[in-house]
């Protein structure tokens, strides 16, 4: 028999099992609000991060004397429990609930409720000594807190992805040295062009990469700037002075991350653009991916009928239907991780549009969209990378020959010949005929 | 201790967990291509879809003598299984997995070949007698599989859809008689306007509702056009005509619904359209219901300094902060909803848009945001109907008061006097001129 | 020395060209409101449609005995010169000015205003015997003015880009049957597939153009219901009931179009979801027409590194680099014309999205965005088929040497010899011992 | 009669108007290229920055001795005169044409050496002794040529539209001085909230717009690294050492611009994400500005039914229907401009995405939209600044108001004694009893 308790609030009474660490305010947001599948308890890094900030206004709470010590105390042991990894599956509610993210500071402030006041011998659903919101959330709002913990928890997610992408520009510079000495075609418009080293092309991946990598590394920096203790707008009222004067120091010592108060904390709430910035920087990211990847796909396609420049490893059957077809399939599911993540990026498009007034109700949103992207970006990066890059060979016998097809010795003749006397002896030969020309009358050294 | 078994193939040995149901290649395009966390079985619309189209196959190539009666049997009874519902946590590969559904269509044929096979004695892993691709896959490509599985899928999942809007319109035209009696004030650029009846306004929802719902129609009744049979680029090679012949048929018969061949199957092949345009729809949806809820949101700003002409009925608390604020929570959840459906129709733009050549192999990113559109706005529109719609009331007295503010009398008295001769009124007295004039020379009856 | 007359409202005086046709607040919407250079004198298909509007008012306020016959009369002869062509230069202010298209009813009641006086022999800038509101706009409001001028613009607009599409539709099924007889190969993923007829592969793209079509037409259709009489929220106050009667078949008859009314007048002010449903189907079919233009570059690459299956006609010098290099011009340029159609889908997305209440005020910038598309898809398409189609050969040798490939011969022997005895030969043997099994023991028909 | 003169090409020949400074390669193009009315001659900013890459570039291949000094001097005398902004209607090629710039570049040329040829003695049309292609596009390529004209008009550009963002950014500081001592009500989720400082609201709109502005500039400063002397793909070819070695010089000298090389000029022929990230800063931008200007609209709402918290100047008649209406027609457009803006940067978007291998051709596509833009936002924060921010003002009376409703004494009375007590308060009085509660037990100051 499954056991229950009863919880009350001016809605009525509802039963939860008894052993949930949530309340009734988590059970309300999950019955009313939840459509998309993605709990809270999915997402580490967020709870962690509220985590940090509920266990850093409790300290400051302490120090301005807000809170007993005995509650206080029992507030940071929780939020160190959540901090470690444990009791993340009491986090059901919906990511993307409306209301600005009542359900997520509801939910960490009943779980955190829960816990303290079983450590102090109290029962689930009590709430007392330990009370969610005159405790838990003293000096807080739903508003500062998840605005915080939202950049902290990108902030402390980004590392990750930034390794990722520094190892990708490591393996496509080893290839760059691989490559050094193949020549092979280049093209404009799809059409043969002129001569160029295979790492020369493979430079401009990584160039192109580092520059994205910096921009996106410039956009996530300013997140560490964030506005608790603003409360609701920004004004600050209902957080004491004593309280806003230390907050941002304890949650620096909280999280080890040099955060600061953001310029205008009215602005903080009313604008979500730094958010919206990283996503931008993602989604051009995974536009340049979508490129490179496509790119690969082309220079490998073959064996016989298409460019066959280079050769990616094979991973996997690539086909159900023929027999040793091996297709680019770590090419194409980092091409629709990047669609995913072009995607979620016009989420957050609509997200920063949508605002209004005071605050923007809606971040939770551009949030959670964030959250998604980077972990696709960083998932599907390091397959690439291992999986792909890596082995990537190239094809140097057929470079060669592309790289002496006719549209390059042309380019050969028209710098010693001028480009008129070149199209006319296209004009009346053809390909064949610069061909014979080139080789007969003035041969060429082929490297 | 964990039992487990090997399974091999070109690229080496690999351990599973013995009692799993799929096989290597699942397990490899589980290792290789995994990303999202959006995992096929979470889709079970889509594995019923998928088992299916394996069923019609079989029989399609029992009919033909394509199979031996005992392994046909055992597969159409390892499709039935699934399509019951069972074993659907055998499906661990990414939705979004590249290679144009290779990892979906090898997890579906090698747990319904272990299924027969166990079935007819056999080890899990053993392949034998039924086979994965000489038999469960027969006749068929991953292709023509997941073009058609995707179709069914949707067209199966529409319905619970239909039914939700058809629900919300329908509470929407309770409203209207509702509010028929009550005069507000209608506004254009925000600016107040003229009278006009609550019931007036809300019809205009219902009838933006229908159309939208008119047009959704539309767009997935066409998805009954599948191209099984045509294999991988719609030629049909690989499926003997016996086969082809009949296959459309016992689709029908396994799924009791009215599905016939693509007019032409190499463009079933190459394009995706007829999903984008799905796609499309569910965004427009979207969008004009980011108006309603918008709309409900506005109007019900206050208590004291917004709009206040309807109420919405509270569900729960809306702030840690405000003790007694009563956010719009459900709209704001509906928002959101169709902020993630814009971004999902976003992601199915960039597979249309990257589509080449003779199939287009990105056609599994396009079907799950469909999926997760069609998921969500169900749900959200579910909640806003029950919880929102429902009890929505209008504010008799407010509204009252608004239709008797200047502008609207300003409208009435210009009916009377003409443009210009009021004009110059509204310039010389001003609002409480007009006022004066228009209850003092020339009463009207305010309702 | 240039001739200047003065008008004046309550913003104060302005000077005027004595010879222009509109008036002071047409200079005010240009003064205040103009950024993009879209003059509405641009778009002569929206001044007739305007214009026809203006008349068929007219006519019904004449018959409704809301106008005198000479002002009347007067009126509809200035509308019928703006139909004919003349005048469009006095039409100055910016298409996408604020305002919900205040700015361009006034510049067209004041235009007509003028040109009437005029006929009536009074000056430019008297504004009487014919008042550009008390007449011209008699019974209108700008709101359902412009919400049915757009909407019977685009109507009157779409056949001429029907027409070049269905052209294009043709140009293509004529290649369809040129190239019957030519087998090349199909790719899928990039990779070397099976055997295909050229035939078929265009029969895809005709076949994906037709269902555009298809649909584009269905979205079009829809405009034919407008909301004149309808006033500024779909409540009629301002326009007496005799005129409501009749305005639609007045309409009818200047326009020889089958309109009608919309079922709810409220929802045609609220909603413009009928427009941004043209700008999606427009963008669909954008969409679609990137594909098959980059699969006539890719197929057309080369002409020795690329897959040259086809020639594209060279029509003008394709590089300032390279002689004789010929681009693929013609279907870039039809790429980049639909890259602008999809952005211009964005901003009637943002015009969709950001409506609210009893009014979309930014209709204009749905409607502007939408003629843009229609324009530039009509011009590109019609030199796409004219200098790319039609001239378009398919290169047979290559064909015929791709289809002849490995890959193309390995799924014909897997059809003889199953999959698993082919994938065992591909591994041992690789290509060319596939080629030497294939050819030495067992010569197939080429052909 | 008009005079013409005969042009030929291997394509054959065509008339052209004899006075014409363009040739027949921008005849073709403008025959078989134009579709969207944006012709080169309405982007004086960008033909500039072509003369004045053509003008660097003579100069440096005069200094390496690959012009004759005649030659050199006359294509350097040409240029100073399209740098003055004359012949600017010489430059009918379309601005999207396809080919990767082949038009404009051609275009440039051909004005350029008929100039000179004229210069010369010489006649148009003969191109010599100063041949467009032999001279004038010496040592370049229309990739490099484009590229680094594009950069450059934009960093040339930029300043004004700086300028304007900064005076924006100062007159809401003014509002902001202006505003200090008003209080009014803040709103969460369009509900009431707590008493803020209209000071403090504004302030948030300064703050955001000078972090837009800022990362905007950063976004623009990296197109000072160009790419003149890479010729096609980055290789530069076709370009001799000793012109590569000065040219960089040699354009910084003419454009007084600190310019330097791209660090891999392959990355810089491959990719346009420098562009990209422009656009979409500008789209961050306009999101934001969308925002400001719909809270300035709901604000203003009224003037007796909305939230009348805010005048905006009244700068026109805002209806033809409501005499002395007045719409906020002024945020109405801003707001279209950037609909526009985030249309354009979906162009942009798709531009990067189709991006392949060596050379992005459809740059073109990107530098137009990015024009756009700038000069859209241009003109309408300007218009914005000066007619509706300038003059703003406050209704002091209704902002008093509404900080003294009853939620923000809610909020007071919390402060001081506690969540739970409040709304049991609220709960049982509702908002009546609370604000008898409030001004009877416990006066507070207003302020």
């Amino acid at each position: 028999m499954k056991k229950i308790r009863i919880e009350e609030d001016m809605f009525g009474a509802v039963e939860l099992p008894s052993y949930v660490l949530y309340g009734i305010n988590t059970y309300r947001t999950v019955e009313n609000l939840s459509f998309s599948g993605k709990t809270l308890s999915r997402y580490p890094e967020y709870i962690k991060a509220l985590a940090r900030v509920k266990k850093a206004a409790a300290l400051a709470n302490l120090e301005s004397g807000l809170l007993p010590r005995s509650i206080g105390n029992a507030i940071v042991s929780a939020c160190d429990e959540l901090i470690s990894g444990n009791h993340h599956e009491h986090f059901p509610v919906d990511m993307l609930h409306g209301g600005g993210g009542i359900g997520t500071n509801m939910n960490t402030n009943e779980v955190i409720s829960n816990l303290a006041n079983k450590s102090l011998g109290g029962a689930l659903g009590d709430y007392a000594p330990v009370h969610p919101i005159d405790h838990v959330n003293a000096s807080q709002s739903t508003s500062d807190v998840c605005h915080t913990a939202i950049r902290l928890a990108i902030t402390e997610k980004f590392p990750s992805l930034r390794q990722e992408i520094e190892a990708v520009m490591q393996t496509i510079f080893e290839k760059v040295v691989e490559f050094k000495e193949v020549t092979t075609i280049a093209r404009t418009c799809l059409q043969d062009a002129m001569r160029v080293k295979v790492a020369d092309k493979f430079s401009g991946y990584e160039a192109m990469l580092r520059r994205r990598f910096a921009t996106l590394n410039e956009a996530v920096i300013p997140l560490q700037k964030i506005n608790l203790g603003g409360t609701v707008i920004g004004s600050g009222v209902g957080a004491p002075k004593e309280y806003r004067d230390v907050i941002v120091q304890k949650l620096c010592e909280v999280t080890k991350i040099q955060l600061r108060h953001r310029d205008n904390l009215f602005d903080a709430a009313q604008n979500i653009d730094d958010l919206a910035n990283v996503s931008t920087e993602l989604r051009l990211l995974a536009s340049c991916l979508i490129k490179l990847a496509k790119d690969l796909r082309l220079l490998s396609s073959g064996p016989e009928a298409g460019f066959g420049e280079i050769i990616l490893p094979a991973v996997q059957a690539g086909s159900s239907f023929f027999p040793g077809k091996v297709n680019p399939v770590i090419p194409e599911t980092l091409i629709q991780s990047c669609f995913q993540v072009i995607g979620n990026d016009r989420a957050v498009e609509a997200t920063l549009e949508h605002g209004e007034l005071d605050l923007n109700v809606f971040e939770g949103s551009a949030a959670t969209n964030i959250f998604d992207s980077m972990t696709m970006l960083e998932k599907t990066l390091s397959s690439f990378r291992e999986n792909c890059l890596k082995g990537l060979k190239v094809n140097e016998k057929r470079c060669e020959n592309l790289s002496n097809t006719v549209i390059p010795l042309v380019v050969e003749l028209k710098e010693r010949h001028g480009y008129k006397a070149i199209t006319q002896l296209m004009k009346e030969t053809g390909i064949d005929g610069v061909k014979t020309y080139f080789y007969g009358g003035d041969k060429i050294d082929k490297n």
